[in-house]
């Protein structure tokens, strides 16, 4: 699948099985910072994965000791000398980062993080973005970028919808790493594995996410985003009709027929 | 107070003491599915007790292993054969269930749930929807509906709103149960009791709001929903103004006086 | 420093450091109580050393055994006899307190609670409210206005931004204390240190702070909680712009020139 990729193959893809996909991230020499090649990369393939019928779950490991570190800051500072002081070019990486991020919410598809190492500033909104994450207990996370002048002001978007106020403060402000059991206790990943296991356990999820209809996870997952900003009456609103559609769906005859009669169900993923 | 049940008596109510009502799920044989007569008799109990000068506390249990399996598949799946496919059946369920979720979040009473087996889906959902909840050692929570094409789409709504992102999403996306004693890490219930004796805490608390002023915990109860959703500054605003009414009231000039001359209240609710 | 004070002195004012301010609340006779002109004080202060620009971080710690009670209730009492029955003050003593709590989350400075003892009701609420908090193991935290007929609705608004629904809800309704490490584990504070330590660990994250660059911990608090509010779409269109606008920051120039160069930045804070 690597004639998807650009020419840098900046991006790893592999299929590790019908329905999980393994994205990795594949700049191991630069601690697989966010250069503006790699987040056009992830957002391809993101949106590509999402649409493509075949696919259940995506999982997004990295190579490499370093999960993400975050914005690549040596392009970013080779754009200074631009006419507008890089104003522009930095814009436009802002832009194409949280746009990535968001399709990563809007894929209809589960997106899990597997972190074995260090993932910071951008690297850490990437796993707070995901759906879900598995940490090994060599990963950290921290959003340092209060220690180097450049508050992470969009990592904090998603810090703050993960964990509780204090302690994405704490990170922010302090810029000091959590631990993989801090970011488990904290609520920004959801399970904590043997060193070198991540992956493996995040691939698991994604089997078993693989095993129900994707139409009913699609909706599913789309539902929990939009809901999650309105207020308690529309959200209820909202959530009711589309339980009703969802019924509607061959899936959920199919899966509630299957429950009464306790046989395993045949999704049509329709 | 029977006689206020429906014909089938799905809903078992019994006072325990003054101030302080049990409400039971009753029916054990159909693991306490919310049917549409138990939705509209537990709606129609928590509005006619909301009311009741008498109550100042409400507590939710259930006969039977399981607390509740949510909503009633064997009745819904009934009306796949209208002409509509069940759509009209299904749109009136879901607005009925969140209807009488609402009502409970809009009591001026307090709803304690005391959990003593499972809670799923919609039962797990009544569960994140009351303002308290005592989980026994016995108790696990799941929103499976993942597993039957049906996303618990409408439990979402009140399990976002109580425990962190991921944690509500590996619940909603795997389908798998907490323990109680993970439910009462990520915030889903109060507190952990053991085997058989979440009634009789659930109770204990309920007890111990009844030696409150009522008038004092609706005023208390209705402020915390509804600044929930406001940003900061409305909030304060809001509940500026909700504290300058909670000190006109008798109970508010009795309460501190009380304090201030070290002596009990006693409350007039009002 | 003590000539800004008011009459009363109620607020202590000591420089610790350059960088790092203690502001002590000096009413231990009173448990720290948040008269009027304690709130006066507090929030002056909070504002005149958001603009000071020698100082980076404000540490709030308390005189005595109570960190603070909340409200002056006697003070409140005393206005009962008002043609008004006290209505006018009330509603002028909760604006007042509101808006003191709305400036230190608008202040550009981080602050940091310090609890040694007791903080109650405000006093809770003045911990909720600043950015990070420390307590020691002889620090605990209630919201137990149902106790006297006055539901704790204004601490409600910091509260319920801190810590979990449930959790909020049992301290509203039942007025029962959280111990530190009960603080701790719901988000309520950052860190539990030994009975004594708290002011020093708090000075210490001050201290932390202050080696940072101002400009931009104070470009990234702010953007912290406008975003708060906000759907994601628009909190990261408003962060990803707060980005370029904190990359054309002389001080992001130097941390991300440090950072490449392996040196430690000087700051010029703008």
């Amino acid at each position: 699948m690597q004639d998807s990729l650009p020419d840098d193959a900046s991006l790893l893809l592999e299929e590790v099985e019908l329905g999980v996909v393994l994205l990795t991230l594949n700049r191991p020499d630069a601690r697989n910072a966010l250069s503006r090649a790699l987040i056009a990369a992830v957002h391809r393939e993101i949106e590509r994965l999402g649409q493509d019928p075949k696919i259940a779950a995506i999982v997004v490991a990295a190579n490499g000791k370093v999960f993400s570190s975050g914005h690549d800051l040596k392009e970013l500072t080779a754009h200074r000398p631009d006419t507008d002081g890089g104003q522009a070019f930095f814009r436009e990486t802002m832009r194409a980062c949280s746009s990535m991020m968001q399709a990563i919410v809007a894929c209809p598809k589960p997106v899990i993080a597997a972190v074995e190492g260090r993932a910071t500033a951008a690297g850490c909104q990437l796993v707070a973005t995901c759906d879900l994450a598995v940490a090994s207990e060599a990963a950290d996370f921290a959003t340092p970028g209060v220690n180097i002048g450049l508050f992470c002001s969009t990592p904090m978007v998603a810090l703050s919808r993960n964990i509780s106020r204090k302690r994405a403060m704490e990170m922010l402000l302090l810029g000091d790493a959590l631990s993989a059991a801090e970011a488990m206790a904290c609520g920004l990943v959801n399970r904590v594995v043997a060193r070198g296991k991540a992956q493996a356990e995040a691939v698991g999820m994604a089997r078993k996410i693989a095993a129900k209809s994707k139409a009913t996870v699609a909706i599913g997952k789309a539902a929990f985003y939009r809901q999650a900003d309105m207020p308690l009456d529309e959200a209820y609103a909202f959530a009711s009709e589309v339980m009703v559609q969802n019924m509607m769906k061959l899936d959920a005859a199919e899966g509630i027929c299957a429950f009464i009669e306790k046989r395993s169900p045949d999704w049509k993923d329709a």
